[in-house]
């Protein structure tokens, strides 16, 4: 059951930008205006609809419609990348009787081919004659890449309601490029709180996640509101979000490429989020637990290795490292009652595994997820294209 | 050919560590003694030996003897481990009749695991016995653990000798801890300088490859002059230093395991050496790009998406991408006579690939080396132990 705030229109077209039988553009259209706060990929190389929505978002925050498409990124096109944003939102500006600078843009697919702009004015007549509060699903399915699955969460509170969507098979797709994740809430908050806890959010889920540590040139997440629930409890309008994004976060690992397990990372009694962040970040992208973790080996020196290459500070006599239940490491060696045997169990028959690094300093915590590294991922990033 | 500087002696044994039916204890003996300069792993997590010798030459830099053992490094053992390391550099010191602080210690092989210290008392006196000259390429058999070759490089000049091994198959092993080398000279050289030449020359090499990324508990490269050769010609010797150092580094990286393609990724024409050094670095560590290679893929989208998360500035109007001499982005996008098909054949091919990102700023460089990521890696990987 997925819950839609009242005012959001959706359609979705095949416009043949890559994929012949199934849509590749998505169409999000309010009539009554949305309030927008967006966070994009810190990627040095942005794509030209990452470029061309930032520098609208840097001017206003009110806008109309978005259009999305997969198939193609419009990454490394140079100035035409950027023109031609211009003017497909143009084109789907006038049709909808609204100014071209209410129209974002995002694009998810190949780096390095010019945007097909015919293929997208030839579908915006149907696409927005098909304009409906249903068609929401089908928006979701047509900004899939490498995605198996498409990625919906949402939530309905008392006097707001959240609906999210999301694609991305992993923080980087083979050529993909990669994370796009839209959240269409009706809650009035104000837009320097909204773009606050976006980031808080966005902080502790799509940047709380890796399939292989690569960042992609369109990696964008946006939170439209159109404003029509007051009085909203920003407590509980925070907490939704978060659930809400961290559902779609975590939906991209499990569908990370090639993955076997899903993996949460938790580390916690540190000295500050920082140190715990960055402890987990490198533990999730250590190749070699990664591959451990696929080989259901419980090699705690990995971990401990990654911890300790972090660039952080800790007391190494202090650490203690968990498999679920099980304690391995205990003040940084290994645990009187490891059990080998136990804990290979314990990675072999769960598709769901939990580390817990505990740095028993102080009461700070962050969890990061991740998934294993398979010779399935090596197979799709090897084979792809050639 | 190899080149032995006069005055060292070496021996090796089986100690049966690890590994029952060859040798995996070595040592080096100088009576005349050595002046050691020596750079050791960031990792925050240190082993045993590690922290012993880093001690002992934090006081000194005067020694006679090394001992280098595979099998176990000696790693999270707790105050137990480093308390091992004193036993067995006394035991050795001890048998060859000279002070226990002269004596250093070096391991590779499992985390975790106490090291077997009767192991050692048990084989000081046959390897003591067996002291010789020649026994060089028995030390550096010793020192392996998953490498498929042993690695040693030396040069001869008309007044000095340089003479190096190395162990290590990646920066990182499936549990095992990891590059080692000891670079062994006649040359005798100022203390300080030697100390800059030796990081200096170490940044360009082994602090210059990757094979996932990961950082080992026990690196170690150890630099020792017996002094015996004087008014050495130090431009001289810091080249012979560097191609001793980077030959080892490159047989490293050709032994990554699962390895079928040597990467030397140049970045040149850039303001600063460091933002060479960290472009060239983020697309060395790029799972996309290694992947990508593995398979033939000239996906040049992979290699500006490593440069643009590198964390360095650049103009990306720019950059220029060739995979050896073909061109295949230009001024950030793709160029007009990239061939996919071509710069495919050029990757099949090959067994060494370069890839050269120029771009076009200023007149710094940067060279990095890598291997591709195969099938074979995550067998190795997934596979090791359990």
């Amino acid at each position: 059951m997925h819950y839609i705030p009242e005012g959001f229109l959706f359609s979705s077209a095949n416009a043949k930008i890559k994929y012949e039988n199934r849509n590749d553009v998505g169409l999000i259209y309010c009539p009554n205006g949305v309030k927008v706060s967006a966070v994009f990929t810190k990627n040095k190389i942005k794509a030209a609809p990452v470029l061309y929505s930032q520098n609208l978002l840097k001017n206003k925050s009110n806008f109309k419609a978005i259009i999305i498409n997969s198939g193609n990124a419009n990454a490394c096109t140079g100035e035409q990348g950027v023109e031609n944003c211009k003017i497909i939102c143009s084109n789907i500006a006038k049709k909808l009787k609204i100014h071209e600078h209410d129209v974002l843009i995002s694009s998810t697919g190949v780096i390095g081919v010019p945007l097909p702009v015919k293929n997208f004015l030839n579908i915006s007549e149907p696409l927005i004659k098909n304009l409906t509060k249903e068609e929401f699903i089908n928006v979701a399915k047509a900004i899939m890449t490498t995605d198996t699955i498409h990625k919906i969460y949402s939530v309905k509170k008392d006097n707001f309601t959240i609906f999210g969507f999301a694609k991305g098979a992993g923080m980087i797709n083979p050529d993909m490029a990669t994370m796009l994740a839209f959240i269409l809430t009706d809650a009035d908050i104000d837009k320097n709180l909204m773009d606050d806890i976006l980031k808080r959010v966005v902080d502790k889920t799509f940047n709380s996640i890796t399939v292989d540590g690569d960042m992609s040139t369109n990696d964008s997440v946006f939170l439209m509101s159109n404003r029509l629930k007051k009085n909203i409890n920003i407590d509980e309008f925070e907490k939704s979000l978060y659930e809400v994004a961290l559902n779609l976060a975590q939906m991209i690992v499990r569908d990370g490429e090639g993955a076997t397990k899903f993996v949460k990372i938790l580390v916690r009694n540190g000295t500050s989020e920082k140190q715990c962040k960055n402890i987990a970040k490198s533990v999730a992208n250590s190749l070699l637990v990664k591959t451990a973790i696929f080989g259901g080996d419980p090699n705690w020196g990995r971990i401990i290795a990654a911890v300790g290459y972090s660039g952080e500070n800790f007391i190494s006599e202090k650490l203690d490292i968990y498999f679920g239940d099980y304690k391995i490491v205990e003040n940084g060696a290994e645990s009187e009652n490891f059990s080998e045997k136990r804990c290979a169990q314990y990675l072999k028959k769960n598709k769901d595994i939990n580390i817990i690094i505990d740095l028993n300093e102080d009461d700070k915590n962050w969890e990061y997820y991740t998934c294993d590294i398979t010779y399935d991922y090596v197979k799709i990033n090897a084979e792809y294209r050639t």
